[in-house]
Formats: C-alpha cells, structure tokens, sequence
C-alpha cells in the first residue's frame, strides 16, 4: 500500500540453517496439537512464523528453533482467535484460558478441555529444561505479563476505555508484544544455556533496550497491519489509530512518526548498547555470563532484524504477494500421521 | 540537487560544547597562519570545519578541538589549492611540499618558504605532545600514507592512467580522505592520552571497522561533491564518476549504489565492531587500554555521523544555503590582532 514506507534497519539479517527442516516440524505441530484446522491452517502459514524465528534465533539448534515456533505457534493461536474477525472466545473465556496457561506453569495440570492450554504445557516443560529455578521464576513472570496483559488490555481496552494514550499504549503494547517473553530465549536457546546475572537483568540500561528494540517492532508492525485491523474491525489499539486521534495526524503524518520513533529506537539502542556492554565488561563478569549478556544483545539485533525483514515477505498484510503454492487453503493440512483423523 | 538523497546513518549526532569558543580561534590561527587570504576566507567557512570536527571529536577538550580543527584546516588548505579549480602548484611542486611536511616529521627544519609546512610543523609538534614514542612513529606513518597519496594520486591519476577501477579507486581514495591520520587522533584528543596496544592495531577485525566508517564518507562526499568537481572542471575522481565511466550506469543508479555502499557498511560495522570488541575484553586487556580501544569505535562512530549530518549543513557544495551573516566575501578576514599586515 501507497503509506507503507520501506522500513530498514542496520542489522544484519541472518537465517539459522535448520529453517527447511523445521517448517514443516512445525506445522505438523499445530496440526497434531489442534491449534489450527484446515480453516486457520492459510492463515497460519501466511504468519511464515519459522521464517520470523529463523532469523531472530539464527543459532539455535533444530529442536530449539523448533520450539520457538510452536511457541510463536501458540501466541498466533490465541492472537488470531481472540483479536482475529471473528472472535471465538468472550472476554470471560480468554480470561479463563490465559489463567489456566498461568496455573500449568506452577504445575497445575493442563485438563483436557483446551488445546491451547495443553499445547503450552507441552511447550512450557520443554522450555525450562536445563535452566535453573531463577531463570523458570523469571520467565513464568514474563509469561504472566503477557498473559494478564491479553486478556485484560488488547481487545477490551479501546471498548472500555476508549483509545488509549500514546505513553499507556507504548506501555501496554510492549507487554503484548510478547516480547519479555521472547528476550527470556536468548539464554535457553543458546548453546551452553548460559543465564544473564541478576544485577546485568536489572541494570536499567537493559531495560532502555528491550524497550527500544520493542519499539522498532511496535514501529513496524503497527504500520504494516493497520489496513488489515480495519478492514476485519479489528477492536485492538494501534501506534497509527492513536496518533491519528490523539495528535489528528493524517495516516501518512503518522507513518513519518513511525519512521522517526524506529530511528530514534536504534539510535538510542545503538548508544546504550556500548556503554552497557563495556559496564559489564569492565565489571569484571565471568566470561560465561558475558557470554549470556552478549548473546541477549546479538538476539535483540536479530529480533530487531528479523522483524523488519519479515514484514517484506510475509503474505499476512496483503502488502506481500502469496505464494501460488504455499499459501492456499487447504493445504497442506494433512501430514502423513494425520490421514483419517477426521473421518 | 535532485539525486543527492538524504543519507541517514544510526549514529547519535552531538556537538562539541567548545564549538562556539574554537571557531574564531580557527579562523585566527588560519589566517595567523597565513593559509587562507581574503579570497579563500569565503572558502574556508564555507567547509564548517570546527562543525565537522566538533561532532567527531565530542569529547574532546578545547584546545584539542582546535588542534583537529588546525590540522584539517591544512588538509583543507592543500586540497583546495592542488585539486580546486584554479591549480596553483605544479605536480612538481605538491611533491616538493608533500615531502617537506613528512620531512619535519623526521625532525628538519620546516624553512620559511611555504606557509603550510610552517603551519603543519606548528600542529604537528602540538599533536605529539604527550604521546609514546610508538604512537608517533604510527601516526608519522599515517600522514605520509596521505601525503604520498595526495601528491602522487588524487590530482594526476584521472590524467596520467584514466579513470580507475572501482577497486583502485576504494583503495587510494581511503588514503586520500585522511581517515587514517584522522583515526589516529581518538588516542590523542582523549582525557587520558590512553594508547591502543599493538595486538589490537593489528587485528585485521580493526581494519575493516576502518575501511566500512571510510565507505561511508566516500558514499555520502563522494554524491554530494560531484556537481562541483564537474563544475570546477576538477580532475580528481569520484565514486560515482567511476560508476558511471566502468559500469555505464546513469547518475541515478550511481547514486543508489552509494546509498547501498553507506547501508552494507554500517551493517558490516556494527557486525564487526561487536565481534572485536568482545574479543578485546575477553582477551583481557587492562582497562586503560580497552578505554583506549573503545574510544577508537566511539570515535568511528562519531565521525561517521558527523560527516554525514556536516553534509546537511555546509554550504561547501551548494546544496545548502548560505548563511547570509558568515558566508560573505571578505568577512571575517582581519581579526584584531592581524590589522595593518596588508598595508
């Protein structure tokens, strides 16, 4: 569309090497793990999640990056179902859902009554195998931001309490996002599962560039998906519509504004970066936890990277054309182990 | 002009807070120094030298800023008189001051004959000040790398060889923007004089920092000077006069290729820039000398940004407009102290 600039970023854009043997892993996931049908299996294969993960965990291994998409997987899932066009759940049923995926992570037992809700207790044990208790307590924490955040802001908040400002809506879109969640990856994805040191986790430096690194996203895909928020009535908030309201800005003054705001972001990324980098460095960290720092930074650059170039072949904003043979419906819906399961 | 693009580069853009006491003291010491007359003074601040080394020099004490600001105002000097429109040395007589400059590198005595070797015995005594006897043999060789360069490249090769290959042309043009001599002095104008050791220097990851932070002067001065070497009749080459005479392509794709040169660079830079500076602290080198090390990148950082946001405000190139007050004949040519010289 005539509004959608041509973002870029200064990162580089790499692909982990395992991303053909994995896609179709991954589908087949979904499949067996009932997250979508023959109905929703165009519209996940048009989100081209293993691409996305691919290039935002460019080393994980095969199982890892496998894993990363079943969780992108499972994020698509309740995203599309419950802020899609045709909303399934009630607020009161997404409500339950999001807690129900809170209690499995403190072990409580999944039930049989929602795909989602065991498909995340699939996902959760593998997550946190090999990493240690600090690390399962503060991703369980990431989740349930995410979590609450879905079920009490994105698709009520702009019914209940009108367009949200911009300060509230950065706050809040950061959280839905899902972000925290995927920087908690960059230790368990790693080789050596290496964990990032408490004091590094709360330097507010850190916190400076998950938001920033939030923000290039926030500027992109906001952008990218406005047509489509409004051609499906979409209720959930967006950069645009807020700046559009709040500041009467023509779309395309607030594209300019989104174009400044993923400037800015890496600029300051860039800046605090270095200084945080050498902070820890020059603290005298152990090479192994700077090797946990390091890779939390290597993987916001590839988020960061990824994010942008997935906005330029990916078929999901109709401002990518589909691909004849992989984005039809239908197909390819049933994997060799799943013959009969509908008859 | 219409095909001069508005090159971004991701790095913060910030001033100098000496700039405004330096720039009168620049423009004494040039004319004190007798490297500018009345004719050239328009010239001269139409370059906005104290603005270009006041952003790639941020950190730098007062009188530092006005060491950088003399000694570019020497390149500025020799680059306007051998390579401007109205040649006054022979290529004879370029090498004869070539050679006399590096001679009082050596030591011998700068004469009387030709202001820019008294000027440059003048900075160059002030640039040595403080500085290991290593870091003054390098930095002797750096600037004999440029001096060489300038009187046996830059005016005559487009006349004696024709127009030379891309490669050759990224080769020789790196030495003739004087980044080498410039990176040198990250080390000079920091607090502590800190030195980068020798290992570091070599590390070929170094060498490529160097050469990307180069691409993107020469993308962004190489479009945006064009139009006035072809005005100016100027024989030196060009990026996109190689381009165009090797590759047959128009102005407009010579011009994206320098906007693809500046994006594959920074995206090289800051790839490798991670990588080598991990390595450094993770070699364990003191503190002192990764400050050193560090400021090296800050400073290819600041240059970068500089040189590119200079090209937004200097007239130089006509695609600026003057400032009616500064960028006037004549003006300010007699500083209090030179009154009565001319008469």
């Amino acid at each position: 569309m005539p509004f959608v600039p041509d973002f870029t970023t200064p990162f580089r854009y790499r692909l982990n090497p395992h991303l053909a043997e994995v896609t179709p892993r991954a589908r087949q996931w979904m499949l067996e793990s009932d997250l979508v049908d023959d109905t929703h299996m165009l519209e996940y294969e048009m989100a081209r999640i293993p691409e996305l993960m691919a290039a935002a965990y460019p080393g994980a291994s095969a199982d890892d990056l496998l894993l990363s998409c079943d969780l992108m997987g499972i994020m698509f899932a309740i995203e599309d179902e419950d802020c899609g066009s045709h909303p399934r759940h009630s607020v009161a049923g997404i409500a339950t859902r999001c807690k129900a995926m809170i209690q499995v992570m403190g072990g409580v037992d999944p039930g049989a009554d929602d795909p989602v809700v065991l498909a995340f207790s699939d996902t959760w044990h593998r997550l946190c195998d090999g990493m240690s208790d600090t690390w399962v307590v503060r991703h369980r924490s990431s989740w349930k931001d995410f979590l609450d955040n879905h079920h009490t802001w994105e698709p009520v908040v702009v019914e209940k309490r009108g367009m949200p400002t911009l300060e509230d809506y950065l706050w809040e879109r950061a959280y839905s996002s899902g972000m925290y969640v995927l920087y908690d990856w960059s230790e368990r994805f790693s080789a050596d599962r290496a964990e990032i040191p408490q004091p590094a986790l709360e330097d507010p430096r850190l916190a400076t560039l998950h938001r920033n690194c939030i923000y290039t996203i926030i500027a992109i895909n906001d952008t990218h998906s406005l047509e489509r928020e409004i051609r499906r009535n979409d209720p959930v908030p967006n950069l645009l519509k807020v700046l559009m309201h709040h500041e009467r800005l023509t779309v395309e003054q607030s594209v300019e504004r989104a174009k400044k705001m993923l400037a800015d972001a890496i600029e300051e990324y860039l800046e605090v970066e270095f200084e945080y980098l050498a902070h820890w460095w020059r603290s005298g960290l152990p090479p192994r936890q700077m090797g946990a720092v390091e890779q939390r930074l290597r993987d916001m650059r590839n988020w960061t990277s990824s994010n942008c170039r997935w906005h330029c072949i990916v078929p999901r904003y109709d401002h990518v054309a589909r691909d004849p043979e992989r984005d039809r419906p239908g197909l390819p819906t049933q994997p060799a182990g799943r013959q009969g399961k509908d008859t």
